[in-house]
């Protein structure tokens, strides 16, 4: 950042009076500039226990597996916006279950949540970001090919789910 | 959102290719300005069947009580933002339980996760943003006087949790 987005002046990054952090403050009108984590949200997609997969199309991580997510919008809940990304990414309207995972990921400056997600039916497909979408056994997933991390965390938390229920 | 934050250019209200959503973007660089959701991390700190709320010393809601909370700043996760919400606003540090409530506030663009917490000790007061900091019996909370909505969400979570203890 290096202009107001208020009135255009440049900006410093400046620790604001009462405040801890570095910010970015205008020089000109004094605006100060919030940066915060952004959330993305997702689901687990599970059918005759098998989980429903997206091979990415785009960057990063493109040509391996995730599952349906990514950043919430402005005027959508959460569960709105896993939805949404599952239409978007593999062409389905996931029935929605429980939160399965809210994982910290520090270093992005993210937070991931992920639903459990009953499939109405068997029609999916891939979206623009998407070069494939399959449903995977829970016993053969591609563990070396996930695109995520928290992608992993939630897979391993629905299979452990599973085993309790 | 009136010019760009990299290069000064004016920015415009557009939908940008592949997109459905309007953005800012800048009409000299073609940079896109994406707005998320902020999410709002706080503490429901309770010891001996008793609640500790903060009465605001800011607007909005100035002079009504509140539960410990804030934004969750960049390079901070989830918990760490709780605790540091709890040392700004009521001078204590909580010992961190699970999650109690996790609220979508759609129409501030705004989720809102609550931890319950535990005081280790009968140590607190009022930081700089609360003018005064009291425990409450969860018997007798001032419903009518708290700030915010998903602040009574958690304390009614909270109080339904332990009746089923």
């Amino acid at each position: 950042m290096k202009y107001c987005n208020q009135c255009g002046g440049t900006v410093q990054s400046v620790i604001p009076n009462g405040d801890t952090n570095l910010r970015f403050v205008c020089t000109a009108c004094e605006f100060i500039h919030y940066e915060n984590p952004k959330i993305v949200v997702g689901t687990v997609p599970i059918h005759n226990n098998e989980v429903l997969l997206c091979l990415r199309a785009i960057e990063p991580r493109k040509n391996f597996w995730t599952l349906p997510a990514g950043f919430l919008e402005n005027g959508e809940s959460l569960a709105e916006g896993a939805i949404r990304e599952s239409q978007e990414e593999a062409l389905f309207t996931p029935l929605l279950g429980p939160m399965l995972a809210i994982v910290d990921v520090v270093h992005a400056n993210q937070v991931h949540i992920f639903f459990r997600a009953g499939l109405t039916d068997n029609s999916f497909g891939p979206g623009v970001e998407s070069l494939d979408v399959k449903m995977f056994s829970l016993d053969d997933i591609p563990w070396d090919e996930m695109a995520f991390k928290t992608g992993k965390i939630a897979l391993k938390a629905q299979i452990e789910k599973e085993k309790n229920d």
